[in-house]
């Protein structure tokens, strides 16, 4: 694998959209540095970087709800980039499919979709559902 | 409009994702501040917070391609925005539909997608094209 125009930013990390990829529903944003962008590449799950923690966050790795990449995509000044997955059940911590499940209408923000799981199911074995982010 | 449940980051920037409302496409990544998110929600047009020029970035002011906003969503955390929009012609300054027209394949980068249009049309009345993020 040859190196990827990637334009990691001063703490050595870029955003990646994850976008299901056969609906296009757009998932979640979290955030990769080389590692994790390697070994996502090497191994067809992705990994992330925890900004939290600190550490690597192998999707799904507590919850079961893997996200297997289909196509990793870069931007024209690479420093984004666009996952295009395989997303087993609910991407967000909530439970929700979607991260984005919160949208402004009418003045107001309201949600436009339903928990597919509990979160307390997702998590039982393990400290509370929280954004790894 | 009351106010939103939005995390801005340290230096004020709020990631946003633009996907085109009808066809579900990942156009682009840039960022707003709150008064760009305000006067997006005001407008209907997807005004952007330049990072490189340090000043609000009206999509479109001088490439014509401007982004009608369709909906505004955030997402768990609040610390990501999601902007349904539809786009004229060309979101990327290279003149790509998309900016994520770059993907790996069988351990190469290669280009999935042709150029809607020239760049120097859509700039030549202005400075070289470049982003502005």
């Amino acid at each position: 694998m040859a190196d990827l125009p990637i334009a990691y930013n001063a703490d050595g990390l870029i955003p990646a959209i994850a976008q299901q990829h056969d609906t296009g529903e757009v998932l979640m944003l979290a955030w990769m540095n080389a590692q994790s962008v390697a070994e996502s590449l090497a191994t067809g799950r992705v990994c992330y970087w925890s900004r939290s923690r600190h550490a690597l966050w192998r999707k799904g790795e507590t919850s079961g709800q893997h996200q297997r990449l289909i196509e990793l995509r870069m931007d024209c000044d690479g420093d984004t980039l666009l996952l295009l997955v395989d997303q087993t059940g609910a991407a967000c911590h909530t439970g929700q499919r979607s991260c984005f499940f919160r949208a402004v209408r009418d003045g107001a923000v309201v949600e436009i979709s339903r928990r597919l799981t509990d979160p307390a199911l997702l998590y039982q074995n393990h400290a509370p559902a929280a954004p790894h982010d």
